[in-house]
C-alpha cells in the first residue's frame, strides 16, 4: 500500500507527534512535531525535518548545528496519529548537548540529572 | 529537587504526550497522554496511568486486558513538555495484540506491516 502524508491524523494545528530514536542504541532521543509536508520531506531527503512550533518554520534537524539525523525507517503507530523515526544521530539530539532530551529523571520524589553535555 | 507535576508544560487540554519504552528491549512501545493527575498517579502507584482523549477518563494501562506496564522510571525532556516512561510491560501494548503500536513502516514509498499480533 502506498504510503499517503494524508492518512495520518494531525492534531487540529496540523501536527503529529514524532519519536526519534537512536537506531543502533534504541535511546529515545527527543520528541517533536511534524506537519504532512515536513514527513513527506523527511521521507523524500531522508534527513528528519520536524516543524517548529515556537519558530513556525521547517526544522530540518542539525541545519545550523551539524547534529543532524539521518533517517533509517519511518514507523506509523496504529490510530495513525503518531511517528516514530529511526534515525543515526550526529552528536547530540539534545540542544542542552546531551545526546538525549530525557536527561532528567523522577527518583523518590525528586528530579535528577542523568546525563551530562558532550564534550 | 522535588519533583512537581505543576512544572511540566501541558497543551491547551491540560495534557502531556508520554512515550512508553520497554525498560528491557528498549522497544518503543506506544504513546499517549497524560494530565497532570495522570502523572501523579502514575508515581503513586507504579502503574501507567494516561488519560483517554476518547473515553475523556484516566486509563490505568491494562485494567481490563491485563496487559498493564509496571513503571521502572520516568524521565522529563528539557522543554518540560514530553515525557518518556521506561516500563515493563505484560504482553502486548498494543490494541491490536501486538507488541508495539509502531508495527506499520514506510519503506520504498510503501507501507508495510513489520510485526503481527501476539498468540
Amino acid at each position: 500500500m502506498t504510503f499517503d502524508t494524508a492518512s495520518l491524523r494531525y492534531n487540529e494545528a496540523g501536527l503529529i507527534p514524532a519519536v526519534a530514536q537512536d537506531a543502533g542504541s534504541g535511546e529515545v532521543l527527543m520528541l517533536a512535531w511534524m506537519n504532512a509536508e515536513a514527513v513527506a520531506r523527511t521521507l523524500e531527503t531522508g534527513r528528519v525535518t520536524y516543524w517548529s512550533r515556537s519558530r513556525q518554520a521547517f526544522w530540518v534537524k542539525g541545519e545550523t548545528s551539524g547534529h543532524v539525523q539521518e533517517l533509517v525507517e519511518m514507523r506509523v503507530d496504529c490510530d495513525r496519529d503518531a511517528l516514530l523515526v529511526l534515525v543515526r544521530q550526529e552528536g547530540p539530539a539534545c540542544h542542552t548537548n546531551r545526546r538525549s532530551c530525557f536527561y532528567s529523571a523522577v527518583r523518590g520524589g525528586d528530579e535528577v540529572i542523568i546525563s551530562e553535555p558532550m564534550e
